[in-house]
């Protein structure tokens, strides 16, 4: 139907026939001609429409905004003056000899240069349209491209492509399923998975050695901070392998993807223990391209009168931490303001500082609310960051969590607001995570699952549990988790051991992943592996605002369809036949019983 | 870990140091010396433990069946005559210098060996245990080629990889749906997709222009004829084409396929029409294998006095034919009796026959019970079916849609039975299929579905709606419909018409695809597509006798899965939490509310 792409056309082709297929993106009646702009995927091509032409003419001259046609012609060089260097076809144009409509286009609910001018649920209503936009076409195709290069390294690899079930039973993740009500076994429900975790992890007991799958999950959860309710996984495993080994394989991975999709080589990945990441970034998944890193302050604290400070330093799960920004001085006090409040949200009470603003005149070049009550560690502090002239200091001081959670953040916000960053892409490992976490309550949770391996042994597991490392990994890059995994317990004893630290009791591990349990038993390989959040990856790669953007059906923020306009009701004779009636009917006729 | 697979190893390595991971397949103790047969993913090793490396021997001594080891040996060729060259590695062994325990094994419910012993349920539960047979693992080995290959050819005709939502609005394809109850839409459900068909269209309306995926669906139906409540479809798209352009592509990527994987060269697909497949073979997807047809014999019969087959032969909606079996005279009675209950089931009434024994002799050379009530047209009846002497005819006699399922049916399964097969593999496009079927119900039915485009315009089709044909194609090998799809309606004049003849008023034609008529106002480009049954294209290929064998962990038939004992009970914050409550509680605690 056509020989060439829109976006395919370049002085190669001056004086060929091409037959183009596309959309009337622009069309442009100037000096009794018509200019159409044709769009298809691959981009935009001019077309000129002579009077000369009668029936191609009269033709277009009918053509609004979005109809589709074909169109057949001869290619030319652009007069001189009207070509478009920034344009991959702005040299030639496509001179029409011949114009169909292959359909007609009603006004669309919004233009595509106009996408701005709409909210977000406009453009999600009518998502076909606002897909047709280039730069969401693009972002769809680098997804693909971006699939298709891991899929190749990992096929490379010997990893074998296996799908795992959709319709399954509740994975102990933690997070809330999507349940599906089973007609044929009434009174129960099929679980939608939140990960194939326990199915890769069984296809290495039946040593199929090698196992990735770019796999569909779910979460039931309150869609804060840009999810999904399904989000895309690429999902690895393999047998007979250790942590150096899944890294190894991972990180060629990426950095093949970057140099296949961005032409991009990454930097090396370096790793650094948890406990480090906390103590210099605050965060497990620090931003390695802003050159800010938090200073531990305690020790000087602890000697000073002034409570809110020498309260955490001196307490056992207090931190007071400093974070000194270069050339922040020049902050204003709204701006100081405004980061007060910032912190406010990850639950400190305020945000002390200090300016440096001529450090040789001692605590008179120092501008502070808070320096009064630390005349006597102030030199040792300034000496200790490298304070110079023209910097802030920010203090965090409180529960280590909330100190990291807080100055972490502002470490972040002050990086992009201040546009701090040495670098465009900053990738590393997190290792040594501690295998628990003490949240309180009752029980000891995982940090990661409960299938994942600690670095001791079952002795002293058990001995001290709070002090175990565990063998998880997390890639990150750019302060973005890109991905997480670990070596999984695969002995039974170990098994046992962690999820009695954990408080799971035989009864609920054997109700909740059973099979798993029954499987350690029968030859269970040293296994371990990593999981990869698709969209995120496709997010960061594509420069993307919000996930929904690399997402080609996505879910608003209340988990709904406003295309399709799901979820919908439902009939009674449909909920009849699942065993199932509605608590409180709906609205419309026909849900409910 | 390991420097090879067990398979791998071969004379080539011969006086090399290499280190094995995997599964004691067999032991056996020979001579004071202890054979381990070691299997990994890739195939089997036999390792040789002396007593002269004392401590290998002594671990390898405490090895069992199924118990992970770590064996480090030097290759060395077998003695002569205890080679094996039907095994891989038959003509070499390792003789262990290391052997370490990475895990044990409990007594395995089943030896991989003797899986045909116990019953298929018992290897559900066990699916990890199954999976460990070799040819298990083979399947799923070959599907990961397969979808490789698929893949492949695809991104390099320039198709996108495009992932649609799992949770979706009920879609209209027929059959029942999987339903999600929403939790923050009280009262309203998703459901699963029985196929990504309205999404891959609007993103042809997008411009995306070739689409492709290797999308799960689902259906929530009674699981008769080896199916699966989750299934996989390769799911095909493209803009500006015809019929010819997609089945060119799919045909290519079909025969790349078989000669990737199976290094077969596929014969070309001959194109027929439906109504010549009903009447040649009395099947929409024949197999070509086999060397039988159809005849039609109605003008004969109409002259006899015989009802049972004048009266179908007579009547408008009645068909008679005859099947020829070459060499079928040999048949016992027992036998025909079988046939006889067999085409029963498709709704046959009797099956009547003649056993051609000596043509020479006239009717006295003829055996059958029914040939007396025919003997005016006798002769002319064996000439145009080219009897022989040794032949059976079978005749069927009803209306034309049980002689055609009852006979089309007891044709293959006499191609089976008497093993007739002409080749191994026999593929053919089953073309101009009727729009519409009347099934005798108050609306027409869609044969495909309602956004099948016709061959007719807008005019003819309205005129005689079960004349229409359509522009859908169904790609069949032996007798298997691997897939099938169509040119898509992309005119709303045209879908409305369709919609009409279907009874499908405006109110629920908006109710349950509005955005798809919505967005073929907007500019739909033409376009179509295919979809491919993954499952059973795998099954082909593979040579698996029943889907479960290629899925990695199936279904019952009655939508379970054994090992994870899914479908399971939930509890009652959890159904509160969905709005939803059981219409008769559980027997056990914990459920309902």
């Amino acid at each position: 139907m056509r020989s060439h792409y829109c976006g395919q056309l370049n002085e190669t082709l001056v004086d060929q026939t091409v037959t183009l297929c596309g959309w009337v993106h622009r069309r442009r009646d100037h000096g009794g001609v018509i200019f159409l702009d044709m769009r298809d995927r691959d981009g935009i091509a001019q077309v000129v429409v002579d009077p000369d032409t009668a029936e191609a003419f009269a033709t277009a001259d009918r053509a609004r905004s979005e109809y589709v046609l074909r169109i057949q012609g001869r290619v030319r060089l652009r007069p001189e003056g009207t070509q478009n260097p920034n344009m991959p076809t702005g040299m030639v144009e496509v001179l029409a000899k011949e114009v169909d409509v292959l359909n007609t286009a009603a006004t669309p609910p919004f233009q595509l240069d106009e996408h701005g001018k709409v909210g977000e649920e406009v453009r999600l209503k009518h998502r076909y349209i606002d897909l047709r936009r280039p730069e969401m076409i693009e972002k769809l195709r680098l997804r693909s491209r971006i699939t298709h290069s891991v899929r190749a390294f990992l096929e490379g690899q010997g990893f074998l492509d296996i799908e795992t079930p959709i319709l399954t039973r509740a994975t102990p993740e933690g997070a809330r399923d999507y349940l599906v009500p089973s007609r044929t076994h009434a009174g129960s429900f099929f679980a939608l998975p939140q990960s194939p975790q326990l199915f890769k992890q069984l296809l290495m007991v039946s040593g199929l050695d090698r196992y990735y799958q770019i796999a569909r999950c779910f979460r039931d959860e309150d869609l804060r901070a840009d999810r999904q309710p399904e989000f895309t996984q690429i999902d690895i495993e393999a047998s007979f392998v250790d942590e150096d080994d899944i890294m190894a394989i991972t990180e060629s991975m990426v950095r093949q993807l970057f140099r296949d999709v961005l032409a991009v080589d990454l930097p090396e990945f370096p790793r650094m223990p948890y406990a480090e990441a906390m103590n210099r970034f605050g965060s497990d998944k620090p931003d390695l391209r802003i050159p800010l890193e938090l200073t531990d302050v305690d020790d000087l604290m602890q000697r000073v009168d002034f409570k809110v400070f020498s309260g955490p330093a001196n307490a056992d799960d207090g931190r007071v931490a400093a974070l000194k920004v270069p050339g922040g001085a020049k902050l204003s006090r709204k701006e100081i303001d405004e980061y007060t409040r910032f912190v406010g949200i990850y639950g400190a009470k305020g945000l002390a500082w200090i300016k440096v603003n001529e450090r040789a005149r001692g605590l008179e070049g120092l501008q502070s609310p808070i320096v009064k009550f630390m005349e006597e560690v102030v030199e040792e502090l300034l000496d200790r960051l490298g304070a110079e002239d023209g910097d802030i200091i920010f203090f965090g001081a409180d529960k280590a969590r909330i100190v990291n959670e807080a100055i972490g953040a502002l470490r972040v916000r002050l990086g992009e607001d201040l546009d701090l960053y040495t670098r465009r892409w900053a990738p590393l490992w997190v290792v040594d995570f501690p295998m628990f976490e003490d949240d309180g309550s009752a029980r000891m949770q995982a940090l990661h699952h409960p299938f994942t391996a600690p670095s001791c042994d079952v002795e002293a597991l058990k001995a001290n549990p709070i002090a175990a490392l565990s063998r998880a990994y997390d890639m990150v890059l750019n302060g973005t988790e890109l991905g997480g995994g670990s070596i999984r317990i695969h002995e039974p004893v170990m098994q046992r051991a962690v999820l009695e630290v954990l408080g799971i009791d035989e009864h609920e591990a054997r109700e909740k992943f059973g099979f798993l349990l029954d499987a350690l038993q029968y030859g269970a390989p040293p296994h371990g592996g990593l999981a990869f959040g698709l969209d995120r990856l496709v997010m960061l790669m594509t420069g993307a605002r919000t996930i929904r953007e690399v997402i080609a059906f996505p879910k608003t923020q209340s988990a709904a369809c406003l295309m399709t306009d799901a979820p919908g009701e439902v009939s009674g004779e449909q909920l009849r036949e699942l065993n199932i009636r509605l608590r409180q009917k709906a609205k419309a006729e026909g849900a409910g019983d």
